[in-house]
């Protein structure tokens, strides 16, 4: 049957090679940690998994598929993958549990004032301060992919008022009491007492929550990102947190990463900063390699591949 | 009919004085933000709601009947009240929603080591670090009152396992999978990623958890404390914390409060302390009027009381 397949596997824990080895008996699998220490492979590989810029792209003259370990694969979508005939699959869903624990955590720290505790804790002060509940609040969840839903499940557990926004609100969820679509944004972000981004990265989302979405915050509300920088204006954020236009957030997700030192975010009092690290979890890599080898068996058999990425759509 | 009631009330917030006069419209309702500010009452009054100490107790020849603000009133206990006809009745579930809200994060912040995002966020160093996530792991919980239930649905909402503790293991509570007694607490433990202590502290829970307990614990469980220290044992504790039997601890209620300076858990790398601030919410103090405020209406109606304390389970 023609050539053997060449597949290069880029980033996976060495224990995880007998698996995706397994998926495919009769192919030639190649690890490596980045796909530049394998640039002399990429000419004869059909399958690429990790990393691939466009200069590798470009040399990959048989390639049929890359794989992302990224749920959000913005970053992957430079114009030549997406003129490329190439299919691009994510390893979307694997993060949906963490980014869900990572929000509700950042949520029940800003909701409760957490740092205060720690600096007192390293004063040896016991100062008490009255501080809110999330029973009751309105969590408002801007996008409905795996770690939306996820979050909707546990904030209705909380006794939280669920809302979701969403590119096509007829697709509903059960924990979701209203989705709104995109064009309701200021009237989704003035109900919610969370506003709470799991939405990835493209064209529609970009600049999403901007001036007019900020204004019409509540005072009291805090903003939460754990998935993508630049699905909210920064500018207009930062002014939000500084002139008390909302109550504080808390950022995993940022514009620029690594947040540049100069970055205003570091040292606002009602800002936490996490360094996109939600998601960094074992069982996220488990899940992404779950996801590329019953893909690699799907392609070996010639079945269709989940998680194939719509180039245009960004995700 | 006789002499008419009167009724002393400490530390309500103004707003509240008007539902509890209206529960007792032929009383006489005196306010006050403590007990010591109307003693020249305290021979005359029939019901007090607030701290009543024994000399107080001692002067009240009228009284009937005591309302604790407290949901666990191991504080109010003291042999004269035990001793004492004077019904006792406590704010029992007042508080229990934010205790599970305030377990929660504490197990996240543990879980995720979030006061190393913080100290890093404080030297503007985008740091980060592998965590773990509470899906998949096994959450003991040690009482299953009101917080120790509100706890067990968060918990399965997160994918935890669940397992409980209580007096009485044959009461089962739907989310729990498996119910232990207190003879099982060695076993219990053992079991356990987190174990999360949320009982009232009486003559069977002190000491519950000893050096047997910590030394069955995982060293990569957690312990979570909120509702009473002294359930615990604070040396067989810090040994754990301090010789790796335990991977840290996350510690609201303390067996002397507040938690004094010298107290070495305020230092310990792998301790969070919070100055038993859990339930410290506008909401908390509303629900404790609101059982007050039920219950008088029914001591006027002749009508049984609810949360009457058993003094001798002490809850």
């Amino acid at each position: 049957m023609g050539e053997p397949l060449l597949v290069v596997v880029c980033g996976v824990p060495e224990q995880e090679e007998e698996r995706i080895r397994a998926a495919a008996p009769d192919a030639e699998v190649v690890f490596a940690a980045r796909t530049a220490e394998v640039a002399d492979r990429l000419p004869d590989a059909h399958v690429v998994a990790g990393n691939l810029e466009a200069a590798g792209l470009a040399a990959a003259g048989r390639l049929r598929w890359v794989h992302s370990w990224a749920a959000g694969v913005d970053g992957a979508l430079y114009p030549e993958m997406v003129a490329s005939p190439v299919v691009l699959t994510s390893s979307k869903g694997n993060g949906a549990v963490p980014l869900a624990e990572h929000a509700l955590m950042l949520m029940l720290m800003l909701d409760r004032d957490a740092p205060r505790w720690l600096r007192a804790q390293g004063s040896r002060s016991w100062d008490r301060h009255r501080h809110g509940e999330l029973a009751g609040a309105t969590c408002g969840i801007v996008g409905m992919g795996g770690a939306g839903t996820a979050l909707a499940r546990r904030a209705a557990a909380f006794d939280m008022r669920v809302l979701g926004l969403r590119r096509r609100p007829d697709q509903q969820v059960p924990e979701v009491d209203r989705m709104y679509g995109p064009g309701e944004v200021t009237d989704f972000v003035a109900e919610s007492d969370f506003v709470v981004v799991t939405a990835a990265l493209t064209a529609q989302s970009r600049g999403l929550l901007g001036d007019a979405a900020f204004r019409a915050m509540k005072p009291t509300a805090f903003y939460v990102c754990v998935s993508r920088g630049g699905i909210a204006d920064d500018t207009a954020l930062l002014t939000a947190l500084q002139d008390g236009g909302i109550a504080g957030a808390g950022l995993d997700a940022h514009a620029v990463e690594p947040l540049p030192p100069d970055s205003p975010f570091w040292s606002l009092p009602n800002v936490i900063v996490t360094p996109h690290n939600g998601a960094t979890t074992a069982q996220t890599q488990r899940r992404g390699v779950d996801i590329f080898v019953d893909n690699l068996t799907r392609f070996v058999a010639g079945e269709p591949l989940r998680n194939v990425v719509d180039k245009h759509a960004g995700y």
